[in-house]
């Protein structure tokens, strides 16, 4: 007998006793069983919110982050198994390598953009602060903090790996524990994946369970707290929504359905173009790829009617090329679907298809095979289909499989108008090398995709194409394609948080919030700022400098010193007829410049660096006989986990003989953890 | 009889043959009667997509920004007849205040948040551009465009003018064309309101229709980029969510529904604390505005153990003092619920909240009531309550009345336990003038909630108080609160637009944002740009300037002159020991003047002021001996619609010899729109 997959469930492996066999995509023979009976969803769920959340939560972000890259590159050190594994799922080596070097790539991302743009904290502040009221006593401030739930991720047959971690990296990021569901069909890779995160230890326990098999009434667990990130059908999606806990529970679910997606051929391109060749190719790609099992793929071909009688033949010409067969064997470009129900459900939609397109490339009965049996096998050909005008099962019918249909189109309009019969895609493409096509069809295209890619030959080289979702970019997509949003570098994390607005002083804001938040109390210590390391700065320190006048003479030689001889702050006549001046004004630069004389302190100490500045606005223009001074407020600390030293951000207002502020912003320094004193 | 309350329908107000009545809420007269039967919602919803979404989508943010500042202006110019149907609702006028004076309030903020942090721009950009390969041809960039559809708002009854205002303005503001459907019960003021801004013409036509009566079956001529707002009951909710429009077709649904709010008084506050009586004020307040029937009130007033007698009595004092009646009488302080019908309702709400609660001030059944008759009026007294040790029914049953509870606690994590009892709420306050309370409170809420207030001595003066949304915060929350996000200034706006992620090479980027993009083509022109006004000037337009040694000479000379003396810049011995530098550097401040020194073009012209910076950052040091140069480009372009002058963002990068960066920046000027040549 095969092995029985085994589910991990609060802290331990749980064997079924019996369960439904998993086939070989390409072969037919068992690789595994699978059943989750017995399994205790109360208790996961438990074990998620009690263990598993309080120890993520007790990480800052960048310390998840740093698990994150630890396991990335612990699972990239060894593929081999996995890869032998994806084999069986029907996918080629470079199927598995999207899947599986995908995924770790992803978890990769995100231990970067959580280091990168997210506080070495547990809670992220959303926009600057808000004044609400005249007196400045009153502030609001947006602020994500972790749900305390659990994170339930059911994902698809088709990305075993990658589906997994996309949803995983995120929602670990943001503080909440995950329970996979994979499914069924390609458990068995999934659950090898989860084997080697395990037993690496490098997750905190409770970070990351499995269910192998159905998700029973894990959905009765959930509540408030918790979220459901589902990848699947928009047929499952519709039950899930029907779900009491979502209905009624305040569970909160994300739904990434498979839609139909298009690429548009701009009418600028002709046969002769290098965007003909990318079009096709990418058409053919994205059929072949996975076997076109991806709810990313181009379901539908949108292209220029009098150019797609060339389209059509040289998509023909390059699909023949495409061998199919066991994916281990060489030379095999697409390997079999993952089942061979998966078969009949893609051979059905191919026939609801044929009510308004004609087959022109391909026989969904009948395919030749290399390295296997084709009766065993779920093996498919490519199948390409030209709609009828007006044809509308083409908008609707989802073949889940290598197979697409190509449209034509006699305008931009209508172009842009058959796009959005899809009623809303994951993705589209368009091909052209016309800026002015770009921006009209784009923005037409717009408010129905979660993504578009522009493909001409200046990105080819380096474009990822139309089905590959990148974890910095957002994935998902409005109507049939589910509604939902996943990824996008940290709006992927934001999701799994908390939006709150906080009111109160400037010192309860400074207090909850971490951040300095103007008009709150300043510390006017006696040693200056610079002299302290991180270990002894506090938000709220600060120095307030000493006055310096601002002569004409200062900014006579400023300009003749620089080469910045602006009229404004040379030629007394022409200064004077400048609507927003009315005379001689010192340089903003020279202010700047200025205000660090006055607060910097020379010697050697912690502060190492002003490596840059945020948010300058020149509020007031200085004139000369004007007396500035600077106040400089420690704003936000961020320790670098990796170094020994951290980033402090102050909050700089300079400020003239009448108190008025004429220059704000932030100044960026890089301060050491510790100093000798 | 009564006036039949019209609806607005496709350019027209249309009138039923007969209706339901509507009662005044002190005296029980009929005022007007209300029915929606005969108006065809498909011809809305069409009149809607077609006439007022184009409509309102040729208009710039800010032109729609203006066009609501106009209409908060029109509105606000005679408000007396809004205020005496107001009355009619049984609200006060201080009442009517907050649901009148605040709705316009809330137009006059989308305004001036549309002008100020939109870009004069029909889409927006969201974040920077994302490098997804390394050669620089294929980036990314997320782009907010508007949906297509409607947005259909369906109000409560408590603010029928506030309530239709504050999903119009984000609607609106967003390109969206709105249909709304206040409750019936004070769908006469919501109706004076439609009148006026029909009547004015300032919005174009189509952006507003109105139904009086029941939605019938709107909801089914929804589809995939349409959207439903709804503010009410948490039973509705759920009917809204089960909708196939929703389940199946792709409509976003938006709930904000009541919750069971609370306010927690700290565990550091005595009686003699001014905390004390800020506490007791609020949760009177909260109490008694609008008779308590705010989706935002109070209905839980959780407070130390210790304290609990002195709290009571203290409240039930002030609620003495608490004048019933007819809202048109002086010193009536709350007037009537907004039917007898809703009476009831809150008089079983508490009946089952005895169960495990006494009531400690107040009689659900009998009031003292001023300047009307008692019987016909839908008066109530306020109740307060105190709940049992372990109380279930508090966090769960919500009285939409004068009716709030008092609970206790021992632990500050007790009172957090029991806020999350709530199951997620609109909004939560804390009354504590201690820092570390106020963090480890509101965190502990914060998952929990939309909104905190955090109230002492230092912002009580200024604040709006625990019950008052505010147009630039966000309202909504989780789970029973409904899941929704509302205002929050423009997260509202982008919440009705659709993100996409855009990938390309950095030509079609720039074509399709607008906005140029590192890498970019640049147009070397032989004007310098700083000679083109705003008609001329072109996203991309650069000037590449001559180069610049930067000699020690003019390190020590900018260190002596601006009394910038760090170390870095005038102790070798010191500097070389800098880990980062490694010897003596220029000042980062030395190097951004002497690049506006190589760009500027001294001259008058249409270039009238540099306001500031942003994202400054020094990437390499530069040493003495190096040579710089600084390339700068218009990044973006935006015009004032209300001036002569816009803004012009200019991308700044300023290389060393070696042709790598030393500074990055933006470069921020005002630009006239014209310019003589």
């Amino acid at each position: 007998m095969s092995p029985l997959l085994q589910s991990h469930a609060c802290g331990s492996w749980f064997t079924p006793s019996d369960g439904e066999p998993l086939l070989d995509a390409t072969t037919g023979e068992e690789v595994a069983r699978i059943s989750s009976r017995g399994l205790d969803f109360a208790a996961m769920t438990d074990h998620a919110r009690r263990v598993g959340g309080p120890a993520i939560r007790a990480l800052t972000f960048h310390e998840r982050a740093l698990k994150l890259k630890e396991l990335a590159k612990h699972l990239s050190a060894d593929k081999d198994d996995l890869y032998a594994l994806s084999l069986r799922t029907g996918a080629t080596p470079r199927d598995g390598m999207v899947d599986i070097d995908g995924g770790f790539g992803t978890l990769f991302s995100y231990a970067s953009k959580g280091t990168r743009e997210l506080p070495n904290d547990t809670i992220v502040l959303d926009g600057g602060h808000e004044a609400l009221g005249k007196g400045g006593t009153f502030v609001g401030q947006h602020v994500y903090t972790s749900r305390l739930g659990v994170a339930v991720q059911i994902n698809a047959f088709n990305f075993p790996v990658w589906g997994m971690l996309e949803k995983l990296a995120p929602a670990f990021l943001a503080g909440l524990p995950s329970i996979v569901k994979p499914a069924s069909q390609t458990a068995y890779l999934t659950q090898a994946v989860v084997r080697r995160i395990v037993d690496s230890g490098i997750l905190p326990e409770g970070s990351l369970q499995l269910i192998c098999g159905s998700a029973g009434d894990l959905l009765a667990h959930l509540g408030e707290q918790d979220s459901v990130a589902f990848t699947g059908s928009a047929h499952t999606a519709a039950i899930l929504r029907q779900h009491p806990s979502v209905m009624y529970g305040g569970v909160r679910l994300g739904v990434e359905a498979d839609s139909l997606n298009c690429s548009i051929l701009g009418p600028d391109v002709t046969v002769d173009d290098p965007e003909f060749d990318l079009f096709v190719k990418g058409v053919v790609t994205e059929m072949t790829v996975k076997a076109g099992q991806k709810c990313t793929a181009i379901r539908r071909a949108i292209v220029p009617s009098g150019i797609a009688d060339a389209v059509i033949e040289a998509l023909s010409t390059r699909l023949a090329k495409t061998t199919v067969g066991n994916p281990a064997s060489d030379g095999v470009r697409m390997g079999a679907l993952a089942s061979l129900a998966q078969r009949e459900e893609v051979r059905k939609a191919v026939e609801s298809l044929r009510a308004s397109a004609d087959v022109v490339y391909g026989d969904p009965d009948r395919v030749t095979v290399v390295g296997a049996d084709a009766e065993r096998g779920a093996f498919m050909s490519p199948v390409l289909l030209r709609a009828h005008e007006g044809a509308t099962e083409v908008h609707d019918v989802e073949p889940f499989g290598p197979v697409s249909t190509v449209i034509t189109y006699d305008s931009v309009d209508e172009a842009i108008e058959l796009a959005a019969h899809g009623r809303g895609s994951l993705v589209g493409s368009l091909v052209t090398h016309d800026p002015s096509v770009a921006r009209s069809v784009v923005l037409g295209l717009a408010p129905w995709h979660g993504r578009i890619l522009i493909l001409d030959r200046d990105d080819a080289g380096e474009s990822t194409g139309h089905g590959s979702p990148l974890p910095m970019l957002v994935h998902g997509g409005p109507g049939r394609a589910g509604g939902g949003e996943e990824l996008g570098g940290i709006r992927g994390v934001l999701h799994h948080m908390q939006r709150t607005a906080l009111q109160g002083s400037p010192d309860m804001i400074t207090a909850v919030s971490g951040r300095w938040t103007t008009g709150a109390t300043r510390n006017d210590d006696e040693v200056h700022p610079f002299r302290k390391s991180l270990a002894e700065l506090r938000v709220g320190d600060t120095i307030r400098s000493a006055t310096r006048e601002v002569s004409l003479a200062d900014i006579d030689h400023f300009a003749e010193f620089t080469g910045d001889t602006f009229y404004a702050h040379t030629d007394p006549e022409a200064a004077a007829a400048n609507p927003l001046f009315g005379g001689i004004v010192a340089h903003g630069y020279l202010v700047v410049s200025l205000a660090a004389g006055l607060f910097v302190e020379p010697n050697p100490g912690p502060v190492l660096a002003n490596f840059g500045v945020d948010n300058l606005r020149f509020r007031t223009p200085v004139k000369a006989g004007d007396t500035i001074a600077v106040t400089l407020t420690v704003k936000q600390v961020t320790p670098r986990t990796t170094a020994d030293y951290g980033e402090v951000r102050w909050d700089a207002v300079v400020t003239n003989q009448h108190e008025a502020p004429v220059a704000t912003y932030d100044v960026l320094t890089l301060v050491a953890k510790t100093w000798p004193t």
